[in-house]
């Protein structure tokens, strides 16, 4: 069944209005009409069954049916802070990082981000990185949309990391050194219900100043496996091991 | 250091010789000379220092200084069979899977795969795969180049998969299921040096009658998290999860 994500304002009783784009999805793309069923979701990463009773050309109002005890969302909140990357590199991260549970994004403006995001810029980025996501999270079924921030210099990071729990970064570096601190430790005394920050340089990586500053400021250096991954392919798989850590290996409804 | 992949046949004793495209590679885009040091991969995985003793315009020439005694292979074989997806999605298969450690990589046509490669496409494609996976090699710091296979039907992957000690597909009625088999037990009893399928179908992924087959030949059903993760992403999830549990989470070398 389609899902869509729905301002929590527009639910009244039993009653939901859709307005804007998803109007157009629901109606021209999916062909839905008066009788059809979608899934609704609210910003409290609640959902729904709703059936379709009204259309006009820019509203479509829909039944609460049956609300779903679901659970989809990564019990960690992973935040993937990434250096600002070339090219379209940051669409994949948004949109494979949302599949894999991301809670937020931040971009940031690293020493050795080649590409520069004047404000005019972001605000162009961040509209489209808006629209990847939510559409990642109704196809990837997420109960929650996850959030991207305005892109941030590494001091107002280290400003930002004082909320979270646990903070890292991707130091290719640190695979280099054969006594490491493990990513696998670091993962294993995380706490459900915890903040964590993972940090990604952009291509090349952090420079020297950027990594001793992030030491200073009690991020843990990691590396994520002994080969050198793309900027892109690092966030991937802090989330991919994330979920499999929480959601695979300690699963609690599955066959031992 | 740059590092580059080179048959062992031009390995001789000391010496080794380069040619094809890497020559351009080195000559013109590295603008290495005489005495500069790249490092050569040969087809056991091995990989040593070398100094560039020769330059032709269709040959480099390269003494050994030092053969290096480094692994950054994963520990368990990893071939990831892919139904054959839409667009360029192959692409970002192979490239980010030989990131993340694949042995190998198997395309099949599956019930639902909407491109059929017939056997001139097939041939290009496979060129094109084999340049991919060749430079992400290298980038990634590789010692081995993962294989790509010819394209084949569900019942020869059937049959190829007698070769191996584990093999698995991604399910997506899994995720459904409250009871099911753990993706995560599945890997916690791999031990190193074993062979394992992880079976991944395209958009809409395996029809029921694929899946029928799939058990009855020991293929196990498995989730890769409670999401649902788009076709080019389940096959990195996977990697991702392996690499995490064999190469951080045991990592013998790191710091408890």
């Amino acid at each position: 069944m389609q899902r869509y994500f729905v301002s929590s304002s527009r639910f009244k009783d039993n009653n939901i209005t859709i307005t804007g784009d998803d109007v157009h999805h629901i109606t021209r793309v999916m062909r839905y009409n008066v009788g059809d069923k979608i899934i609704c979701n609210n910003e409290e990463g609640k959902a729904a069954i709703c059936r379709i009773s009204q259309v006009t050309s820019d509203e479509v109002q829909v039944i609460i049916e049956t609300w779903l005890n679901e659970n989809v969302e990564l019990p960690i909140n992973v935040t993937i802070a990434q250096g600002i990357p070339k090219g379209d590199k940051f669409d994949l991260v948004v949109q494979k990082g949302t599949e894999l549970g991301a809670h937020a994004f931040i971009p940031f403006q690293a020493d050795r981000s080649i590409a520069i995001w004047d404000k005019k810029k972001a605000e162009k980025k961040l509209q489209r990185f808006e629209k990847i996501i939510k559409e990642a999270s109704e196809q990837s079924h997420r109960n929650k949309v996850p959030v991207i921030k305005s892109p941030v210099s590494v001091k107002d990071l280290i400003e930002e990391s004082k909320n979270y729990h646990v903070k890292l970064f991707a130091y290719e570096e640190e695979a280099k050194v054969s006594k490491h601190q493990s990513f696998g430790n670091i993962i294993n005394r995380l706490d459900p219900g915890q903040d964590i920050l993972v940090c990604i340089g952009p291509e090349g990586g952090f420079s020297p100043k950027e990594a001793g500053l992030l030491k200073e400021n009690n991020f843990s250096p990691v590396r994520l496996g002994p080969r050198i991954l793309r900027t892109e392919t690092a966030a991937l798989y802090a989330l991919a091991s994330i979920s499999y850590h929480f959601e695979e290996m300690r699963c609690s409804e599955c066959q031992q």
